[in-house]
């Protein structure tokens, strides 16, 4: 069997493509792919979660960010795929090169399944401009990959009311109001997260995230899911049909966009929506390109969904915090790995009745590991935790009560003063953005401040966002909202009931990394003569390491805003705890 | 003689004109207009510096915004023009306004001289939708204003180089190089300002900033500006020569955008020019809207002038502080006015031998005036200041040095605690906006946290910016930079050199008002393996009012950065002051 690269090319030769793209997407834009998906890594050899090939006859290179330029040069050795750093000086973006190099007459292919639509114009664009063609109805790794696994065809499973808090029907009815509202006849979701908010239905089809592949249509009168039929019980088809929701297969959407009449008004969001499936709406059928309306209303969590988030977060809160007591007590030494760490968080977290599985892959990182954002241990890169510096633990769960993600950097061994100035100004950057009151409106991008200004004073600063939006039992990274400050594209503002992460950190190459993440969860604060003021309320419930803070370093008031976190942590959790890990929390948590 | 509603009317009527529209506006997009440009306030009335009239056969409109809400009510009494209130809900936008009013085969008139292209095109799209017709030829004001004043045309003058602190000749190759390097052939400027700063040129043909009424094509390899050629003595149309910049009179500026050829490629604002100018060029020249080269570079001052700047300040600095001894320590009492208190702080300025006029009406408000924004005295609202509570002086001054503005609020009597809590809330704000370190490429929007924050903890806020640019001898309002938390449309970064007001407030209606603002030039602050960092440098120079702070509710790093401000302010001006002034700058400048 010829390596897969050289199989690309051949393929590539049969169908006349000049440059094949191939992203690490599947057909709904999800941010994890499952195993039929890996397209990319099966050409490339690369296992990171992000990346893009571009393979020519006598060339080929594979764009990926920052997280990924050691694990990339480490696993493309010995291929003649080049390294494309994204961001890096000198680099040019996929579209700069391809207009360098794409040749009048040329084509460029890909599967056009797996390519949003936004893009997909671009990239169409970009041939016209060039004088060359496309060709996006091309799998071609489809056509070379023999022992390609099949579609995820795992078990569905509805979520009882008692944890979506509004049912399906309700949500159904909202939705479909704001379509009629705005004049559509037709919304077509395809992102995975929103079908299942929208249905309250869950799965397994991806990794990390509990969801069904699926395609949805919503109309004036009806709802159609298009999915594998044979992953749903009886039960659930009958209790689906009971809300008006008819199961059609999977393959079974495109057909039914091509049959959408002019008369339609139908909304999507191309960002979400492939390029395939637009191409498949005929033409004189009128398409209105808008954010999909489930993307705010799942953001914005219901009474009950919030209420079971506070209770995820105490069971969470729990098995961190005697995690923290394993780690500080009884873990020391050498012999204990960042694997080892992971394993025994997971039995911790595992002891929840309500527990599911893992929000993301965890990351525990050990001294210089720490310094790497994304780091994730594997056998392969797996050390001892060591007996000095930081462990820094970005973990969570998906319990039925909603979902989890929290960071803590913990002093494993004595940490040098420079150590502890700067774990004490990621520290308060954290409290400080939790305590901002901010007139409704407000988008996360004029807030972050707060968050980075302990570091901005000292010349120090971090290069990723601030926070993220947080999913139901569902993705651990939604939007529309975001903390940043550097405005990308139009703002979203925070809302009561959103949660959205505050996570600042502070890395240095080789040395180490700190991040502190809790949960925060938009609350009304006050509505006064001057407007409605909006605030946080920490979700999240576990000590930070004391042991890594310099309370000269912190203000009377910053100080305070600890102190009453730790109160308020103590007051959660000791009932919960074994009476040894009670005592030692009374420690942990002390007032300074 | 008909009164002017009624003799627009009949001119409409003659023109077959159904609405005509009549802003506030000259040629060039400025902030104030001169006494030729009084269209509005002629027909309608009314006096203030802002607000559009609409007018139809039956009825006629005054949009304005809050600051003049009363004031329009005063002044339109008795006339059957409706105020309509900006912002206000149920009020109608204009274009909303026009939608439901104009009918098909109507015709939409104004003079399109006085309305900027995208302004204009807004109005075009508006008609077209509607099947109405766009008439923006007509000066119908013009028609019917028998006693209009003329064009201004005082004395132009050349602002020597140790103030502008770069020639003529050096700025005309700086835009020249940046336009060559854009691929344009002509830079077309009509906004003021930019044309002042370009030229290093100054005059008095509008209220309030020193510039000259003039229109400018700078190409490849020549410079022509377009003015009125008497108000230039022969040395200066000499010196302008000798830099290459030939002068033709204002009225040839329309010709010779007619006389453009479709091989230039040319550049300018549609946000500056106007629509009657934007018409003038013949369809097939290519024309690129962008800002002009000038904004920014104007916004970033040289070291010269940020020197200058600094000496600017330090002689206001003395005449406020000189003020503010005289109001504290003489003009207790009943007996003072505003007026009155606004020409003993003239004089104080004209003491200065660089001072040349104020940079903006002086705003001294007293009781509730304080609580109106943008309030200014005249001889009808003229009020003592009284012997309790606030009095709001916002002033600023042009020298050759450059441009000042600063508010001050000071107690003239006993304040109550929520007063002093008031005040206190303010100055936290102020102060804190002013301690930012930022990374390079950071907008305002992402500071502006810093001085709402103290407000927002206790339910207030206030409605306008936090920050302005200021120019150089120029309006003391520009661009392009703001703070402002509500980004709107794309941010300019803070760079150093600019120079940006800081001047959050708060306004209770019909009580009081409070407004503390301090000029900042944002300078370097650290080049860190993290990136380059900025900050800020407070150019203002004169004691905040220790009467009004409760030290009590400043946390201890506040109050620092109080005291090291005020012993600043006690070095810089306790050696220009008159021994009695110098001792009680001593006192009000105390550490707290």
């Amino acid at each position: 069997m010829a390596h897969p690269l050289q199989a690309l090319r051949d393929a590539m030769a049969e169908y006349h493509i000049d440059a094949y793209l191939i992203p690490t997407a599947d057909f709904h834009g999800s941010e994890y792919v499952g195993a039929h998906f890996a397209c990319r890594e099966y050409v490339s050899g690369f296992t990171g979660s992000a990346g893009t090939l571009l393979v020519f006859a006598n060339w080929a290179g594979l764009w990926t960010d920052g997280r990924y330029f050691l694990q990339a040069e480490e696993e493309l050795k010995g291929s003649d795929i080049r390294l494309m750093k994204q961001g890096q000086p000198g680099v040019p973006t996929i579209e700069k090169f391809l207009r360098g190099s794409l040749q009048p007459g040329q084509t460029l292919g890909f599967d056009g399944r797996c390519v949003d639509a936004r893009t997909g114009r671009r990239y169409h664009r970009l041939v016209r401009q060039l004088g060359a063609k496309l060709n996006h109805q091309l799998d071609l790794v489809g056509e070379i990959w023999t022992q390609r696994p099949p579609l995820s065809a795992r078990p569905a499973w509805l979520l009882e009311e008692k944890y979506a808090g509004v049912s399906r029907r309700e949500k159904l009815g909202q939705i479909r109001a704001a379509l009629t509202a705005e004049g559509q006849d037709v919304l077509l979701l395809t992102a995975l997260e929103d079908i299942a908010w929208l249905l309250n239905l869950r799965g397994d089809d991806l990794p990390h995230y509990p969801v069904v592949l699926g395609y949805l249509a919503l109309t004036r009168e009806g709802c159609t899911l298009f999915a594998n039929p044979t992953v749903f019980s009886p039960q659930d088809v009958d209790a689906l049909e009971a809300d008006g929701v008819s199961l059609r297969p999977y393959e079974g959407f495109a057909g039914y966009l091509g049959r959408l009449t002019p008369d339609q008004h139908v909304q999507l969001d191309m960002r979400r929506v492939s390029t395939s499936l637009l191409t498949a709406i005929p033409s004189e059928v009128k398409v209105t390109d808008r954010p999909d309306p489930t993307e705010k209303a799942k953001a914005v969590k219901n009474p009950v969904e919030i209420e079971n988030m506070r209770r995820a977060h105490l069971a969470d809160g729990i098995a961190l915090t005697r995690f923290m007591y394993w780690l500080k007590t009884q873990a020391a030494g050498e012999t204990v790995t960042e694997l080892a760490a992971a394993a025994r968080l997971e039995e911790f977290r595992q002891e929840a009745p309500l527990y599911l599985q893992p929000s993301f892959d965890p990351i525990l990182a050990a001294g210089d590991h720490s310094a790497v954002v994304h780091y994730s241990p594997t056998p392969a890169s797996d050390r001892p935790i060591g007996t000095r510096g930081f462990l820094l633990a970005d973990t969570g769960g998906h319990y039925y009560t909603g979902t989890t993600d929290c960071t803590r950097t913990y002093a494993v061994g004595p940490l040098t003063p420079e150590q502890k100035t700067h774990y004490t100004a990621v520290l308060r950057g954290n409290l400080a953005l939790a305590q901002m009151v901010f007139p409704a409106g407000c988008p996360g991008s004029s807030l972050d401040l707060a968050a980075r200004q302990p570091l901005w004073q000292l010349g120090l600063d971090f290069n990723h966002g601030t926070g993220h939006g947080v999913g139901y039992l569902l993705s651990v990274h939604e939007g529309p909202q975001r903390i940043h400050w550097r405005p990308s594209g139009p703002q979203t503002a925070l809302a009561p009931g959103m949660i959205t992460s505050d996570e600042p950190g502070l890395y240095f190459d080789g040395a180490y990394g700190i991040r502190l993440e809790n949960l925060l969860l938009c609350v009304e604060k006050d509505t006064t003569p001057f407007g409605r003021f909006l605030g946080f309320e920490t979700l999240t419930l576990t000590p930070f390491d004391l042991d890594a803070v310099c309370p000269e370093e912190m203000s009377v008031q910053e100080r305070q805003w600890l102190n009453d976190y730790h109160a308020r942590v103590r007051a959660a959790l000791a009932p919960h705890l074994p009476p040894a890990e009670a005592a030692w929390l009374q420690t942990a948590t002390r007032p300074i």
